[in-house]
């Protein structure tokens, strides 16, 4: 603190000779900032701006004062000023990135990170924050999904059967741009595809461009609420797709997308792919999922208080641990996209019958794609494990509990239209154990 | 629109005939909130409460008004007040949780997710919330490493070695408290940990107690950098142990709060564990890596174009993915915990040799701990795959590259104390390729 009393009382007699200097007054404030004199240097560093405009340093400690304050929106102006004066400071690039992206102005945050490394290639938190925007833009699981040849031949063979020449397609959610290709390759006269985030459909337009399909495939930089007939699309489409499923199949808000799509930009006569879709659970168990979800003795020690602070929900990211089904898959909740208009939440009772003897540790949660009447798709836990780029979430039960052939597990489901939950609400048992 | 406005003229005549009735004025504040009339809103949901200032429902109407406007401070007063008036609102609970978590205040917003699931247990967004908030506090890997046997081996044998009949040992990070336990099995007089997470440290006490190690090892919910010699501490330790590394090394202050324990905790004779750290790279392909992180041709179509938008940085979760190095793993930077007492950022560059033929996706991250003169702990990509807690990262080439054995890749490496970044900057083909 002493130092930084020396530093204001110096500052200080500095500017009772030359009152006028900005500089002086910049250092003031900096200084009775560190010493949390808020209102002091507020008033320091205005008065360095009001004597000089221009100078950057007191552009960027006044917003770094107001930031530590919270002030966002001024925060944010006076980082904009000190980039403006001095471009080549990547702290002021970088901190105004930050508040950007806290303000959800993600493409001006991108360009502000992409700015400081261009002042500063090794600056790490711009790298960090290029990369950590990335993964929201395309989160690990897109590569792969790209790549899942299932996937990808189960759409190429409805996409075949659904797509006439002359037809007009109507995508949401465009992604690479590979599924609107395949109905152009199928012969669509006109594919028109959505994509909300700019940076995807940016990419997907020169995926596009460089395939040779730009006459016939339109991607429109848009969220679908905001398409409109007549406008983006020529006429009601022959074909609506879809892939914009997450693990849980609800969320991005896919049921009021597709509500709003039936509603406003699709006829009766629309063929929709997927034309159904389920949310599918089992009871699942095994020693690999155990150790990777509880802990019980471990080194002779026994860990098992510290399982009642688990996530009661987790994503199986480890797809390589062999689980053990411990009842027959179940279609906890049915979505029929083609026949109906609207899907309100629910709330469900199941009595599971368990199916076979082991170590249960909740309940596996994947989903199911029926495409059209032929084909149809799902990530469950027996088939292609390791190869879905959709994760299996579970919803643990308080500790991994012994089942046994022909006990009754009551699960209580719901989802909201945003999000599916389950709970173990009893369990009966009629096992001779 | 019109039905709105409708309401509001219902509401305003209702309250010419009875302008002392709260619930008028709460009705009416709310059409016109929904109608974007915030101001007028305000006023009527103001005027209800100064009517009646038990109406609960005004309170979290005003709140919701509040929120929306971002005006975070006054709309938790309002959710406080409509909790407290109507305590079987889960959707109070639950939105005051939100915004005590934008305010990083945790413990309190847990506590609002749980009431909202008392008053309404199928309440989905609060189950959610407290998986996500319990996601923070035992992150994936946890479990995992508390389960991992080589670890814990490792940590076992080199406290054996340097507890003592008598030692006092201080560790940052308790965890389960396993380590702490050991610690206390080998003799330890006296084990002070420490854990900041307050769920944590209550866990971790409940296990410590459950095991019988009450009397020996104490639990302190801070954060080092508030512990002191004399009132948590009964002196200097004679061991010091901590295992707060994340997959990076860096993450969670760890350089920060060891400078600031030797500083002001430890004494020269205090034996640090581990000793010494290493940051570990190498060059990494293969066909599996590739198609995990790139995309190429898939159903006849080139979708290249699309690898410009993923992330440069990825962890590697899918541990089952077969991984090649194309060099001789590389300690990227060294940390001596022992004889050192600080590490400041460094920036290096380094020219790898290229020891295989192969495509390679880029540059492997992963950690090594020495913990003393006898046992190290790493998790390298060769050695014990799948079995790890540590996610290992892959810093990304802009595009699959093929090299061959005796190409040279120059790569930029920098740590900011917090974080690690690798660059590819060039490449030499010395290959007779």
């Amino acid at each position: 603190m002493g130092r930084l009393d020396d530093a204001i009382r110096s500052y200080s007699e500095a500017l009772d000779l030359a009152p006028d200097s900005a500089h002086n007054w910049s250092n003031l404030g900096l200084a009775q900032h560190e010493s949390g004199q808020y209102s002091d240097a507020e008033h320091s560093l205005r008065t360095a701006l009001s004597l000089d405009p221009g100078l950057a340093m007191a552009h960027h400690n006044l917003a770094w004062l107001l930031q530590r304050q919270h002030r966002v929106d001024e925060a944010i102006a006076s980082y904009r000023s000190a980039a403006r004066h001095m471009p080549g400071s990547a702290q002021s690039h970088y901190n105004l990135g930050t508040l950007l992206e806290q303000k959800d102005n993600v493409d001006e945050a991108r360009s502000h990170y992409r700015a400081a490394l261009d002042a500063s290639p090794t600056f790490i938190p711009a790298h960090r924050a290029l990369a950590d925007l990335a993964l929201r833009t395309v989160p690990l699981w897109h590569v792969p999904m790209m790549n899942d040849v299932a996937r990808n031949r189960a759409y190429q063979n409805a996409l075949n059967r659904a797509v006439r020449p002359g037809s007009v397609v109507f995508e949401i959610g465009t992604g690479s741009g590979l599924l609107a290709m395949m109905a152009a390759r199928y012969g669509a006269e006109t594919v028109v595809t959505c994509e909300a985030d700019q940076i995807v459909a940016q990419a997907a337009t020169e995926v596009i461009r460089s395939n040779g399909y730009s006459a016939t495939v339109q991607v429109v930089p848009k969220h679908s609420q905001e398409m409109v007939v007549g406008e983006h699309l020529p006429r009601s489409p022959d074909v609506f797709v879809s892939e914009i499923f997450s693990s849980e199949l609800l969320g991005e808000h896919v049921l009021s997308s597709i509500e709003d799509a039936k509603r406003r930009l699709l006829s009766p006569q629309t063929q929709v792919i997927p034309q159904s879709a389920n949310i599918m659970i089992a009871l699942v168990g095994g020693d690999a999922l155990c150790d990777n979800l509880f802990v019980a003795d471990v080194c002779e020690f026994d860990l098992r208080a510290f399982n009642a602070i688990v996530p009661k929900r987790q994503p199986l990211v480890r797809e390589d641990l062999p689980v053990q089904l411990l009842s027959d898959p179940l279609a906890a909740f049915s979505f029929d996209f083609q026949s109906q208009a609207s899907w309100p939440g629910e709330t469900k009772i199941f009595d599971i019958p368990v199916t076979g003897d082991g170590k249960c540790v909740g309940i596996l949660q994947w989903i199911r794609l029926q495409l059209d009447d032929e084909v149809a798709f799902e990530n469950a836990p027996t088939s292609r494990a390791g190869s879905s780029s959709w994760t299996r979430s579970i919803y643990l039960f308080p500790e991994p509990t012994s089942l046994y052939r022909r006990d009754v597990v009551r699960v209580l489901a719901a989802h909201n239209r945003n999000c599916p939950w389950f709970i173990v609400e009893d369990l009966t048992r009629l096992s001779d154990q």
